[in-house]
């Protein structure tokens, strides 16, 4: 099984990544996901590493840079599911994954999503009315 | 990474399999979510194979056992994202997967087990208060 599954939840996208992440997995991960977030419209990125008991700087630099693809193509970030170990390794590393949202649990990374996406929609206006038009 | 992970969406749980379920693996699985169903009080299970290529009779054998069990502790199950060789091969194994409810991606597994949920407390008419006692 050589592809990481994108999950698309509404306006957003879920990744769960439970496979060590070397140099071609994370690049089609990295591909398929931008793709992913042009084809849907995604508005947010959800990658749950919960799974994941170590993260090195490869790694780190992956989730960077899918943060900042997402963002480019208006779409947010976040982390979730993160073990202490791992955030604790991460600070010692000196990656404090910059541009990165983190959240406890993909719930509260949605509601992180929805809020953000909700500041957006008032500063703007006018995004809401896709869904609005009815046969009667 | 010898741990699938389980995401608590709302009232359901996600899981996404993306990698070989050998025997240990897929009985840490079962203990996990029977365990995650009973914690949290989750009423569906969605079950994600849209990165399974080949699903061979241990793994229908798996995904039943999943399903009974949730079934006792009253969450239905729901596979999505079969891929369509692995439907034809399930078929030609003679594994029509009985008693699990299948849709085609998360987004639909989730209507279904809305509408399941909605039917049942339509016939029960009593769970719909817990979360409605405010502070004044």
């Amino acid at each position: 099984m050589e592809k990481i599954p994108i999950l698309k939840m509404g306006p957003f996208l879920l990744v769960t990544i439970q496979v060590d992440l070397y140099d071609r997995l994370a690049l089609s991960l990295e591909a398929d996901l931008v793709q992913m977030v042009n084809k849907t419209g995604a508005r947010g990125v959800l990658i749950d590493i919960s799974a994941v008991a170590i993260v090195d700087s490869f790694m780190g630099r992956i989730i960077g840079n899918i943060a900042s693809m997402s963002k480019i193509l208006d779409a947010e970030t976040v982390v979730v599911g993160m073990q202490p170990a791992v955030a604790i390794t991460l600070i010692e590393l000196g990656l404090p994954l910059k541009g990165v949202y983190t959240a406890l649990n993909v719930e509260r990374g949605m509601n992180l999503l929805n809020s953000m996406i909700q500041l957006d929609e008032d500063d703007e206006g006018e995004e809401e009315d896709d869904d609005r038009i009815h046969s009667e």
